[in-house]
């Protein structure tokens, strides 16, 4: 399982988190199993997409019965890498890194943020739910003393570059990356991206869209 | 051209946002015109794709001389939709809520916030760049009153598809969703989801799968 974990395509970890969240959902409800029918009517995904996809990590349906949805939710988790905590950071502690930083200190499943970091005088010194925000020139040190693993950047785009060439050298393993730049870092270095104008530029396009087909009407 | 837009794929509604923000990095510099090879090494997709994808909107390209960088940029603008100014309104106007208020806000290209919405009695009143935040009941009436484009919704999960169906009623033409939750709506109303949780996921899980090869090796 090890190996096939390291080659799945970008789809599948696309709909990953996704069965996640449907699973998480039925579980709360307190459903028991499911058969990929059912989580395809849920989902929207076919059922033959839902086979194929948790065929690739091992399968854990069983014939006739479907899954078991809280052994698939705990298996999901395992292979999302959820069944451990990681060290977490955010630099630039603006409007949108206050609300990052929030936003996952209430979503709590693991991603503990130990660190802040800006440049700004007047926010130095402060603390946000009881974590201190340090100056940027402390960054490179505290990751490398605290072993964190991933770091979240939402300082703007002109700085991004310059604050992850910093986080890879001391080691970091992980980016969220929400300043509207592709940073490069080598293959070891995961990066995730939120761009937040290109998803908005998708919601006008599709507004426009569908004003060009009303207008063809 | 009118009819391609309504048909083009969901792949390339993807990537065009993202040519959109390397052409205006390029205009930035003060670049005049660029080929296909070299958006290719920029951009990092094939200039195969590159060329196949512009040629889906009318292909703005001259043999031998390339792409003119700001009429692509403009062309592409006008693709997106974003020749126009977007009536927008935010639903739930918690931490995230003011963040993506205040983003949008300084982002300042055509997305105007007019209107702020909440239930929370210790909200209803304040004003965020201007604009007051008012209470849910009214939300309704004012979406239809002003010919509202946009509603960003910033609500938890729980309310997410109450307060959609409500917007659908007053006429919304597009919904940018950040509660962790698919919404339920019409053919002819756009939603882009932004969903943390899951972007947050495939870090995790890339970070994992960078271990296991690590382990591997």
């Amino acid at each position: 399982m090890k190996s096939n974990n390291t080659k799945v395509s970008n789809a599948i970890i696309r709909r990953l988190p996704r069965y996640r969240r449907y699973l998480n959902e039925l579980r709360k409800q307190g459903v028991k199993k499911i058969s990929s029918n059912e989580l395809s009517e849920l989902i929207g995904y076919t059922a033959s997409q839902i086979r194929q996809d948790l065929n690739t990590f091992g399968g854990f349906g069983q014939q006739g019965y479907g899954y078991s949805v809280d052994s698939l939710f705990h298996e999901i988790n395992k292979i999302l890498g959820l069944d451990r905590e990681y060290k977490t950071i955010v630099v630039g502690i603006g409007n949108l890194g206050q609300a990052i930083t929030n936003y996952t200190y209430y979503y709590k499943i693991g991603f503990n943020i130990v660190g802040l970091f800006d440049v700004n005088p007047k926010l130095v010194g402060l603390s946000i739910n009881d974590v201190l925000v340090r100056d940027f020139s402390e960054m490179s040190d505290f990751v490398k003393e605290n072993d964190i693993d991933i770091a979240i950047i939402c300082v703007n785009r002109e700085n991004a570059q310059k604050v992850t060439d910093v986080l890879v050298d001391a080691g970091i393993e992980g980016i969220w990356n929400f300043a509207p730049v592709d940073l490069n870092v080598p293959n070891d270095v995961a990066v995730e991206n939120v761009h937040l104008s290109d998803s908005l530029h998708t919601l006008s396009f599709l507004i426009r869209s569908n004003e060009l087909e009303d207008a063809e009407k």
